[in-house]
């Protein structure tokens, strides 16, 4: 569990994790327990440092404050949280909540006018201003609300990764997912001459997925991120990304451009992605071909990628919503990820994994009959942790083994 | 990883554990990293709830220092420990270690000698002296001396669960693997009808496989684990079991009983264990029929068995070597533990694994063409986790799904 | 504050320091405080480091609770306890207590009667049992019991330096404050020839007024601290002093020993305190020979002394009751620990101080008048630290400046 | 010795606390030790809490590392730091130290160019620009260049209560102490109605010596404290004092206003400051009439003061340089720290005090002849601690005793 926390830590997903734990009578005998380690708050420490906020709901007079408390705060700060419930409390009354007052996260509403207004004068006197939405425009539900600016604004839109379930592939003024130094030539001219880069929601890492920091300029560029907004080199603190999107629409300053969408638009190149022909081995973009045709078909299927090769390969195959761990970059992701997914939404996912992480998580596929899931799995599958040799090339252990997946596939 | 460093801290395994870590220049210049959650020290401080020692070895002219202590604790107080690496320090060259000075765990001589002496009093003037033997014997390599000792004092001898690997199950004097009120009744007379009970390395906990502390008299019994020896109410302290049993060997004083050893035998009885037939459904003592004629042509298979059912069915297997999660009961054990065990000892383990713990870890059984193994894996599929309704018969949520290791098995 | 309470916690005061802190609503919005430091919870932090219990009481319906247990700790493990209250709480008012349950401090009544039945056979069967008072004898109330249990006993009675307030020193079994090997030799003899030492609430360490451990043959003591009773190499855990006290005293086996007392006793050996003679400067020999004059005038006067040639002084001064830091040995105890006595007690101390003590805490004194106190307070003038001088002659920083205290003393 | 570190870490001095520690052997044997209090840690657990960074120097190969690293960080960050050394450990050889690398506090330079840009312009638009000195720029040494900066302006100066030292209180341009709603209104008026108030080094505080917050338009201010610039509702970080004063003075942008300083001067007011007269008690107000007559004889006498009455006081009195723990509002500051100024400085101080604060630390002033020191001490007694009675007047505990200080003044 630990790690698939983390993760929503890393990447910023709102989780409450509702745990049980040793009694309460336990403790105070100091009797050994089964799954109990170094001590009782052992299993709470370890998840203290995953979470946003963890508590060992003991105090029946206390409980329901937590209670209160943890999911506001994952909600605010779109990370997870921990209650553990010792073992022996399980059916306690708790004592009637007080009126919850919420977490005190205060929006300083002065910066929030000062930063609005900044954003707005460097949209009206750039030349070619650019928007590129980030996973937190998705968090925060701003999809709509993203479009709506894009339109008012007309100017070019490039997403992040993650930020790619944000904005329409098929919008007129999408222009594509930029990765930095591995983006095609004509999507990296878009972003990186910008002279007024807004990016919503988007993190930076040292991943190649993640906007790669030394591929903006940071003179041009406006970085709204978490509760932050920071220009040039200041910063505006306690300014929620979702209050400012607001407050940019309401604008009667908001300028509205014209014609200033630049010509060029990312495609699928016919030249890079032919159909399979007999003769070659497969590759990948003759994957890419079919699913690229496939997803004209299904516009409305999410993708749903594992990291390494999947991830990269998404790049290229026209989806509206992505969905992969891009910052935290853990195997095993993807197929849980997509029953999650379609359990929550409705949307039949197509999930692009590797074989090594396939490995790790796939056989929770074998849970979609009793919950009606049908995902549709496409496995890339060349025998060995591409990756991690692609970093060590020395490595002489990077084969994965063959059985039982492959004929699990079969199957 | 957590959960199985977890459990070799709960059931006392030396281990230790080579991670890689964020890079110093990193930390110290800020930089997020991908798999990095709260803070660069994250992964160290989750290690340290569950190993005994854990250190980042980032500091080259303490490394040594560091790598030569962590074995050393391991082994010593049988427990894993963790060494991190910063990654950009994988290559750099360490200072040579300083003659290196092992850990401090002091041994009372003192106690040692009062505490042999009491003990060997006792087993002099007790009338039913039974030897109880524990996993911690088989942590010390102690098999072959306790066997000696139980010969020179010709008293009965029991195993507790974890204990099984320690005295061979065929010898005239073992009655049994004593596990509480689910034992047979003749056994728990021999236990708990004992005037002098030594239990050597036996851990009490509250799951039924371990020793329950209320079936066992404390003022007839002498317990020894880890480094002290509880007699009655009193308590000797760092008193290592390994030096114990070799100064009760040495003793001119250790009686030689004759005669005492009580007529009951543990054994398979015909009427339990019948082999299947046709007209019934398959029960699990029809397994265990089957398994103990197998047993009976390789006694020397190890049985390593995962929790649940599969570990309650073990103690009516004839077999030498027993290994499984019998405190700290985590699933998933079995079928990668077995693989170790075979990598380790070369021994062909025999595998007893329900259908719920072999979703979880099962299909790590891929690797064994690779490195040359060839356990063999019996699956007890009740399709569904029986223990947990067995705790809570009202929950309609413990079936399994059937799909796809029903299949897997048959591959 | 924080070296007195360190000091109550290593010399085993039970105490209860009821402190203000940062207002909840401050903490809340993270105003900077005046005298706040690192964080809101520095305070308790640092607290945390010199108590048994700290908890700071923001919580208006636990905070009842945390109030019952504090004290209820305090008394039981004899250590200091901190409470803080918000500033902003101070006329909050609180939740009605829940039926309070005290710490769970539990007792091993099998222990207890397995140890005492150990001690009354030991003290049945040597030849010169002698008994050895210490100061947690004195912090359980248990004075009165003592000496009856000694007068039953007819076993010569000698006391640790913290332990004179036990037993009377002008009692016929009494025979002097032992200090290992500064002590006179006939009273060493006393103590380490004895075949079984019995010591009450003895701290053992490496300060030369704690008994040294090396003085003492192991194999012939038994030691009763805190919640523990060690005898030879085996240790009885969770047995309180108060209650095995009780026990022995109770006990139809408590043996009724005669004429066993040795004929020495220890006393003011004329020919080393002899009166000051004009000729010679005055030595700290002189002071005891008065201060023994006044002591046998008014001996029911407690002496309290401050670290340092006071408190060896103290030794030889014949006094019931003697209160010092013996074992934490911080200097500046002696004029508001006699304040306080007297306020509690209402008993008249006789005070000895050095110089550089009387500088860090003399002044209090002050104090005297508005309480109606009045201690005698006998400085030691000496012109500097004698202590540290002793330990490195070398140093030449350790003379103390004569002025003002020379002169307040004269007023 | 905690409150004087948590004072210096709250005010923001530099300085290295050097401290012996148990020793390592005894860590290793767990034997204890006097002084100790719960852990070996717990000393330096406990300074951990009030300064910047603290080491245990346990490991010779590194300890030259630490011992370079402390002071570093000190001067740097402008806070104490701790260097514990193991009393087993004070005459070991260390290892040559490796080239040290000064710690990492980066600075942006991007950042420091666009804030002074931005601040140039504020100066230059604006009409009534003011400067406000503070303490930290005393820290870092920049009391010549901000004379140098202001005499450039041509605007007024006031200090804010800790920044008195920075700025001459005879310069034509200074204005006075500003403290908020205390301060005469014509100096508020001069602060409160400009459209520009440029704040160097000033900490903003819930105490009326700061400058309290509601008093300042956010939107006129310009805030330099510590590494951060806040601008309105904007903040640069990593931009360092020193860096930022130097950038400004040689920028040929700095805009050289004239004829722009209001008239208004603060002053000694006749009418409220008379001299003493026979009839009337004698109150503060004369003692500040005395005591400037004082210092206009000696102009360079630094101003020492305690806090409470003492600290508010100063305010009228025309000193240059004037030294008390305004923020952290600590008592018992002025008599050691006045020796402290004259030994480091060689100035000869007046001090202010009350006489509860001087029955916490004035004894210390015994030290003064050994050092030649000679302070000036104006003991403000009042016989009770009137601030502590202002804050709660129905308390009936605050009067101070008047013996022995009434007494030792005399002496």
């Amino acid at each position: 569990m630990i790690n698939s926390v983390a993760c929503a830590y890393a990447e910023k997903s709102p989780l409450v994790v509702i745990s049980g734990g040793p009694g309460t009578l336990e403790k105070r005998r100091g009797v050994l327990v089964h799954h109990e380690v170094k001590s009782y708050e052992s299993q709470w420490k370890v998840y203290n440092e995953v979470v946003e906020y963890g508590a060992i709901l003991d105090n029946p007079r206390t409980a329901a404050a937590e209670i209160c408390k943890a999911p506001d705060l994952a909600l605010k700060l779109m990370r997870p949280v921990y209650l553990e419930v010792p073992r022996d409390l399980v059916y306690s009354e708790i004592a009637q909540p007080e009126a919850f007052e919420p977490s005190g996260l205060k929006v300083d509403e002065g910066a929030l006018s000062e930063d609005s207004d900044e954003i707005l004068g460097r949209l009206t006197t750039s030349r070619h201003p650019v928007l590129v939405v980030g996973v937190e425009s998705h968090r925060f539900g701003l999809q709509k609300k993203i479009v709506t600016l894009a339109e008012r604004l007309q100017v070019p839109v490039v997403s992040s990764f993650l930020g790619r379930g944000v904005f329409p592939t098929t919008h007129p003024q999408f222009k594509g997912t930029y990765l930095g130094t591995v983006s095609p030539a004509p999507l990296r001219d878009v972003v990186e001459q910008s002279d007024c880069l807004l990016l919503l929601g988007v993190l930076i890492s040292d991943v190649s997925l993640g906007i790669p920091p030394d591929c903006i300029d940071d003179s041009n560029s406006i970085l709204c991120i978490s509760r932050d907004v920071s220009i040039r080199h200041h910063v505006f603190h306690a300014v929620p990304l979702d209050r400012l999107v607001d407050r940019l629409l309401q604008s009667p300053n908001l300028p509205r451009r014209e014609n200033c969408v630049p010509g060029w638009q990312a495609g699928i190149s016919p030249e890079i992605f032919q159909p399979y022909a007999e003769e070659e081995p497969i590759r990948v973009r003759h994957v890419i071909h079919v699913l690229n045709d496939f997803m004209s078909q299904h516009p409305d299927f999410p993708l749903v990628c594992d990291t390494g090769d999947s991830l990269f390969a998404t790049v290229d195959i026209r989806a509206d919503l992505c969905i992969g761990p891009a910052y935290y970059a853990t195997m095993g992701f993807a197929v849980p990820g997509s029953m999650g997914l379609q359990a929550a939404s409705g949307m039949r996912p197509l999930v692009l994994v590797g074989d090594g992480a396939f490995q790790m998580t796939g056989p929770e596929i074998a849970h979609c009959q009793r919950y009606g899931l049908n995902p549709i799995v496409v496995l890339l599958n060349n025998s060995r942790w591409e990756m991690l040799q692609a970093f060590f090339p020395q490595a002489d252990y990077n084969e994965t083994v063959p059985w039982p997946f492959a004929r699990l596939a079969e199957l």
